[in-house]
């Protein structure tokens, strides 16, 4: 293992390093805390960051580790978290001058999980306006005239800008997805209900999921791990056993998976160069990925997401809509304008919809291992949008896990997502599959 | 025990003389079908009784008998079975001529778990229209010129009438306090999720509760016993260990119960007579029992139950209103018309509520065992209507257990309920506090 640049480590073997005495968790963060001041004037990731709290919580697990105390799983990492998420330690203003100055009592509950697992919170990252669609301030480390994507612009962009090796991030509809697939990190957006959205900014409660980025997938396993369990304060989870999400991630799978390709009914709205790289990525794959037509009435679902997302929406951001309209972009006050205008009929029928649709979907995984479907149309476009979300949508309403993979690249050199998609709480199958296919790629 | 008449058993004597053999299951059905022959003309409890179907099950329920099988605690006493409820040998036609020959496949998972614990699923009885307001045909057994209550009509008056020791019934508002009240019966709604509703008419998911009449507590502990459980089919249950709910409402509380008399926000639409024997209960419980006012706000519950159900209503009966509104009730059109135009807004901030309902209820459960309220306005009102349903409603929208007890009278002679409310998922423990509070009133 190389520790002259700690912060290119990954997150287990800096985990290891750290849990070994080969690197102490101050030298980690010391090393991100360097990157960051290096990049973070063309990348803007971060919301928050007080380098001297986040020193003070290295050390603090380096007194653990010489007093003996037991060491987690994440003892001393750093992990980004999008500024929607609440800490009791830092701000938390979930991208939005009306929650200025907002400093939450407790931790969510997957900072309480990632302090339990020994992480070190770093700071809070840049989430576009309410974790909706207006763009905060990040740029793409890979070209600073385009988007990073959001909502979770900040952790997407500080995962692949080498300034730390996890962050958390959440997706109502491509808020993992896409920024993964534009900034070209791993993205993974669990089943739903797998993590606890307690302390989180409601948006849309039926559709918001925890997400996580990591420059493996590996790296994924290793958090999510730490993430899953029953919370009785979010009645999305349910008591189940602990899933070994590193282990499963890591074996090989019993048999050669089967994918299914599927275009989706949003393929139209592709770039020529993401179909290029799909025909490639199929023929590379020869027999072990037939691509499978979905019904063409399937296209009803993104109306039925937009009527979910926008309902709920209306009635969790209503306080920002009555009080303080005018400082919302004007995107934002159109879709609230409109969710007001929502039938209980309408959005009842669209949540009923949900399981017919899984119920679609299970037959296909009862063929195939996983799915694979464009992350989004094309590489990240400029600044003044975080992207089309549209690739996202499907997967975020059916709350089955997907993963946004930096396998390929557009005809510009910027990375270009594969999204891969399992049956909905098999999720560590889902990486395990995905192990197995970036192998078969770089064989 | 006197077996000269069968029909009068309870339904905990009746299995005992069954499975002891001092009965047979079919004496039992016979002397139920013969004492339904002679009353059944004036009160009109059933939709569908095939005779010869019920005698059927009957010996073979003796032939399970004879032949040593093991025997359940229901072993060959007959239930009624309100006809929104469905069975697969029998017609199911949920009191609308919408419905009219409908025949399910399966039955219900509540039939399935009667005769899994040995009962004879005796008949049908008559529902309200689609389970809401519009009267049956069904008449109050004690007096032909008024109503039994709805929606549970059928069910209420054949356990009044001395038809049938058990029936089930649902409830969405008051369709099983009420009924239990004006027939002078024992009517129980359980927690909300204590007993699956798969297979039962869909009015309003989110307040519909399975419900049961009997002539005794013990026997309402005896098939409330046989009836929880999780099924997966209905997500508002779980899985929990099995509730001993006969030996528990046999029991003596460990320490003299608590009560709270709570008047209600809509106290003033009581009776005179109503208030005179609620002031003679509260003599007569002396320092046992408190009367504990209830915040004033609570009064806007209704409407947040109005919104829920009539929102919920207009999805779930959205077929019969667009394939055939002219032949349903001009109120359930009103309601239905209502229902269409509320706002997703307005319904989800009215499901938000109940959480914080509850809350304050386990306040007031923290210093009671249980709150004593009116069952009904007052005793049974005349055949055109079934009665104000409001006495219902709050604990129909908190989820809370609720026991209709036919320990009062009107002026006019007629049953009156004192309705026992408990803490949710405390229905054991309400049972036993009933038990406890008749006979305070005994003595």
């Amino acid at each position: 293992m190389d520790l002259s640049h700690p912060e290119r480590l990954s997150a287990a073997d800096a985990a290891r390093a750290i849990a070994g005495g080969a690197l102490s968790a101050e030298q980690m963060v010391q090393a991100c805390l360097e990157r960051i001041r290096e990049v973070e004037p063309q990348v803007q990731a971060w919301q928050h960051l007080d380098e001297a709290h986040a020193l003070a919580q290295a050390r603090a697990r380096d007194a653990d580790r010489a007093e003996g105390r037991p060491l987690g799983p994440l003892h001393g990492v750093p992990v980004g978290i999008k500024d929607i998420v609440d800490t009791a330690d830092m701000p938390t203003e979930d991208g939005t001058v009306l929650h200025a100055g907002r400093t939450p009592a407790r931790d969510a509950a997957v900072v309480a999980q990632l302090r339990a697992a020994g992480a070190v919170i770093l700071g809070k990252t840049v989430t576009t306006e309410l974790a909706t669609y207006a763009p905060g301030k990040t740029r793409n480390p890979h070209d600073p005239s385009r988007s990073p994507g959001g909502s979770s612009s900040g952790s997407a962009a500080a995962v692949a800008a080498g300034m730390v090796p996890l962050a958390i991030g959440t997706q109502s509809n491509a808020s993992v997805i896409r920024p993964a697939a534009y900034c070209g990190v791993f993205g993974f957006k669990p089943s739903y209900g797998l993590i606890s959205r307690h302390g989180i900014l409601k948006c849309a409660p039926s559709l918001d999921t925890v997400g996580v980025f990591a420059r493996s997938i590996a790296d994924v396993a290793l958090i999510v791990e730490q993430l899953t369990g029953h919370d009785e304060n979010d009645p999305s989870t349910r008591p189940r056993a602990r899933i070994p999400f590193e282990r499963t991630a890591a074996e090989s799978p019993p048999l050669p998976p089967k994918l299914a390709f599927v275009k989706t009914p949003v393929w139209d709205r592709t770039e020529p160069a993401t179909r290029e790289a799909f025909a490639e990525l199929a023929s590379a794959l020869g027999a072990a990925c037939e691509e499978v037509p979905l019904p063409a009435t399937l296209a009803e679902a993104w109306d039925w997401h937009r009527t979910i997302m926008e309902a709920e929406m209306a009635l969790h951001l209503e306080r920002e809509y009555e009080l303080g309209r005018d400082k919302l972009s004007a995107s934002l006050q159109q879709q609230l304008a409109r969710g007001r205008e929502i039938t209980a009929l309408a959005y009842q029928r669209a949540l009923a919809k949900v399981p017919r649709l899984l119920e679609g979907f299970d037959e296909l995984f009862d063929r195939y291992d996983a799915l694979i479907a464009p992350a989004t149309a094309g590489t990240a476009p400029p600044l003044a949008s975080t992207g089309d979300p549209a690739f996202g949508t499907l997967w975020t309403l059916a709350g089955t896990p997907a993963l946004s993979m930096p396998l390929m690249h557009g005809d510009d050199g910027l990375p270009l997502g594969l999204q891969l998609v399992g049956r909905r709480d098999d999720d560590a199958r889902l990486l395990r599959t995905a192990s197995w296919l970036q192998q078969q790629l770089a064989d």
